[in-house]
């Protein structure tokens, strides 16, 4: 029942000292004034926030490229020529070089490139271990091409006596990079990203590109608002090393690119715009890697008089992978309630400074404390109570009845 | 030293009063009851939670098309052609409108659908500056068509004596939206999700298929266990607009089909079903945006009589992206610990209503104040202590010793 | 006027007890050792933890694989045969069973596998529902087949007089996968995966490949570094029944790779290394689902005198589907701040513990509550005051006086 009766709360000294008074509530109004404007103005706490996002990218590749065929013959190259799968999720893939390889199912000598397919006799090409440079399954003949000298990795001659493995599968090998084809105007390329984002805790949906949008190339200074990037521009972002970019174009490389969206859902939504990164997501070359840059197979097959034929192209190039990330913020009542709440939490902080300079630090340090901590000593045994004052308040009292009895006296 | 010999704790005033004590508990009562039921049960604050979701779908298209051809043929589209790619993460593009054209690398006259491109002699051809729309690289001469009238895009015919510049690359030119091809019976095609959800902090696998499926067709009534959608059900739900989604099939468009799992792994796991819900992420056609719908480039290739040709084709269609997201709860010792705490931290704002009651706003308020405040009012100079008393205590217990005097008189 | 010249602060009790003093700081080591290790050392307290991790994978398949062909012909599959689409955002599709079809545009009969299409006369063709098991439109004719027997599902031979609808599309149907070839060799291909990975918060990028990485395979004791794994050890990894591998090459599976990078980023970040774990996304055959294993059809198209042909391939296949998680923790003085703050707050709960014990559990318990709880008790009436004493601290000054009254008498 007591709990029904008695009114529990704890009790405060209060000090009379316009200094420490004054001391505490220049504190608590530094501290008021530093988290009102950092927490609720800088942090804008009065907001709800959410990283949440659901995004849809898609990307569109613009620009002609030009492949140069001994004797004099160019290639013309369109985008749907070197855009390869022709649609990704979130990703899209330039190829700026390649080597293609016409085949069919057959046998054939293997690639001079792979050493181990060097052979005098037939026996070295049988009960070899498989290896992952093979181009297929070797069929234990050694073939002499007596027509062509045979030139190993190094660049001598080797003699004409020495042949190559014959493998089953399709023919012939793929040629090395001597016989890649440079696509001439990549940087030139350039790439529409349309994005439209979703923050679903909001319902709210934009997207990157502005309500009157017209033709137009990307420029951080001129263009802000365009959507477009030059091929060009990207790498330069990615990759200050002219080098490097050289390097990229023809052995391929990872790029991505950051949209990240800094929403103020209290302002107009329109208002909300993408900040766009560009970084490298591959090893450099100057790294020395043990695979470098970015390639992949393909090939177009097709049938004619009952064989197989395929179109072998190793395409390297560079692959761009969008990343969307956002954060919007809107005001919401409960939340500024929270942040007024944790605002009311930090206060404490002041409290804690005062109460330590007021009790150990100043000068009445002492009498102060003697006031806030009362001081409770039980003797060992309870009955002799009489003898000794146990609380020092009243040891106090005990002076002052003394003084009454004198002056009664 | 003091350390181990004084023990502090913080003094509390038990005011006898029955009002404030009852109002204490009632207020507290409503806070239990209310977090309680909020935070333990609404909340399910007994349970840990968590959001990380590995996620593998895959989407299967099933459905016959039929496109229309001139002079009364027509063409039967399969899965494996409106599919494109076969198979892509988290997403499926269904093609429901596209223009082929069988091409090969040649020479020829650009396409009358390009301003730039009408000539009267070869110097309007030669010095060009590139633009994206051109399908090759311009070779500087103007061709002239007496066969057929050019018809500029305005519709008025332009006279025989105006040519086209000639371009090399891949010919014949793309024709317009004209000869596009538009894939009927879209509409009725259907979409089989299969998805696999596994909640690594729980170890829990789940998927959305029930165990004894049969072959069906979703319906939010009757049928919500099926995971195989018509895309008409599916355009009807992202956009209400007839004219749109109609649009949408002819142009283009980006839908996100949203699987959002609300686990409640205490229960059987098979309990814990998918919401389905179906957006559009592009811009509405009535919003005329500068780039409408969606669409793409692919090409099939191959080689005859050692001349490389290819079939292009311009593919608009729906594009579905899948998103998946998941919340699971499981009953937790340590996090129900957790919440009770936090939710007896809850009780303090009961003291701190009351109190500012009980102090502040009660009509003995002053009463109960000087209780709970200890004033201490030192004066300047210590010394003088015996002439003013510093306690307001004491100045009580002065009194009481002037009465005892007075007794004593 | 007050908040200036009045310095509020709790007062406190100082209990004189060696006992309850040195109880106190023993729970208090207790509490700050255990939340010192676990909190600061052990959960790292000092560091700045972050998850977000931005990932580019890029898969490269190895390998050679076999299909028989009757009689007795071998066809050689390498990469750019089994990996389909050939390249992917965050997965790998390598194809270990096919059916092949090569098609063209015409009308011919249905599939004898479609029980619906068994036909005695034309009606049976025509004014049928669609079902997504069908090839192509209907055209109503039932076609009759008289060189072959045709073998329904149960294995009946139905009489010659019977015979199948025709249907206009690409014809011949595909056959079931009695005619399925497979790929031999598929679990020694090697799958070579590279990560690049990217802790935006602290701008740290690494990669899951050592330096001086040489051509190697995975070993989880010998070879921990080698990021090229076996579709062997994938499968083992995933899936411990032989059975439900075999299943899995023949009809399809998805496997999980996860990549889960635990970094701390105060050592060296060459130190830090991915965890690989491969687990089964799909529904196990045993469980016998509605819809088993993967695959997927695609073609390859060409043209020859005007007509249009195509290799339909159902694949079925292993999908290696690649998540990337990490999270890497940094020393961070705000943060080691904020927790050495939190650890001062646990230390409430040793005040909390210890004041329960003296104050409710201890011998002295009642004693001690007399000096901690000040009791105030008002009358009803406030005038009438002087009969009774509201104070408990006033009534032991009653006694105190009466004494002194008592004494001066």
């Amino acid at each position: 029942m007591r709990y029904l009766t008695e009114y529990k709360t704890p009790k405060f000294v209060l000090i009379h000292s316009v200094r420490y008074a004054v001391l505490l509530r220049i504190i608590q109004v530094v501290i008021f004034t530093y988290s009102t404007l950092y927490l609720l103005i800088y942090r804008k706490g009065y907001q709800i926030h959410d990283t949440t996002v659901i995004s849809s990218v898609t990307l569109k590749a613009k620009g002609i490229g030009q492949v140069g065929m001994p004797p004099n013959k160019t290639i013309i190259m369109d985008v749907a020529d070197y855009v390869i799968p022709p649609s990704e999720n979130d990703a899209i893939f330039i190829m700026s070089n390649f080597i293609q390889t016409n085949q069919k199912q057959s046998i054939c000598p293997e690639s001079i490139r792979l050493k181990q397919a060097i052979c005098i006799n037939d026996d070295m090409c049988s009960n070899q271990p498989f290896i992952p440079a093979m181009n297929g399954r070797w069929t234990g003949r050694c073939l002499f091409t007596p027509e062509k000298n045979i030139v190993n990795q190094t660049g001598a001659a080797i003699k004409s006596s020495t042949g190559l493995c014959e493998y089953a599968g399709w023919c012939p090998p793929e040629d090395g990079d001597s016989s890649s084809m440079y696509v001439q105007g990549v940087p030139k390329f350039t790439i529409f990203i349309k994005t439209f984002i979703e923050f679903p805790l909001f319902g709210i949906k934009t997207k990157n590109m502005v309500d009157n949008l017209k033709p137009c190339v990307f420029d951080s200074v001129y263009n802000k608002d365009c959507p477009i990037f030059t091929i060009d521009y990207m790498l330069k972002e990615a990759e200050y090393d002219i080098t490097e970019r050289d390097l990229m174009l023809r052995y391929g490389g990872v790029i991505n690119i950051k949209l990240h969206w800094n929403c103020n859902l209290d302002r107009n939504v329109k208002l909300c715009k993408p900040e766009y990164t560009f970084t490298r997501l591959d090893v450099p070359f100057r790294e020395k890697p043990f695979s470098v840059g970015f390639n992949f197979r393909y090939t177009s097959t097709w049938k004619q008089n009952e064989e197989h034929f395929r179109t072998l192209t190793k395409a390297y190039g560079l692959r761009f992978i969008i990343t969307v990330s956002g954060n919007a913020g809107k005001f919401n009542f409960i939340t500024l309630t929270l942040n007024i709440g944790s605002l009311i939490g930090i206060f404490g902080i002041a409290t804690f400074v005062s109460d330590v300079i007021v009790l150990y630090i100043s000068k009445k340090a002492g009498v102060y404390r003697n006031y806030v901590f009362e001081k409770v000593h039980l003797k060992p045994k309870f009955d002799e109570v009489k003898d000794h004052v146990e609380l020092q308040v009243e040891k106090n009292e005990d002076q002052l009845l003394n003084d009454a009895s004198n002056m009664n006296t």
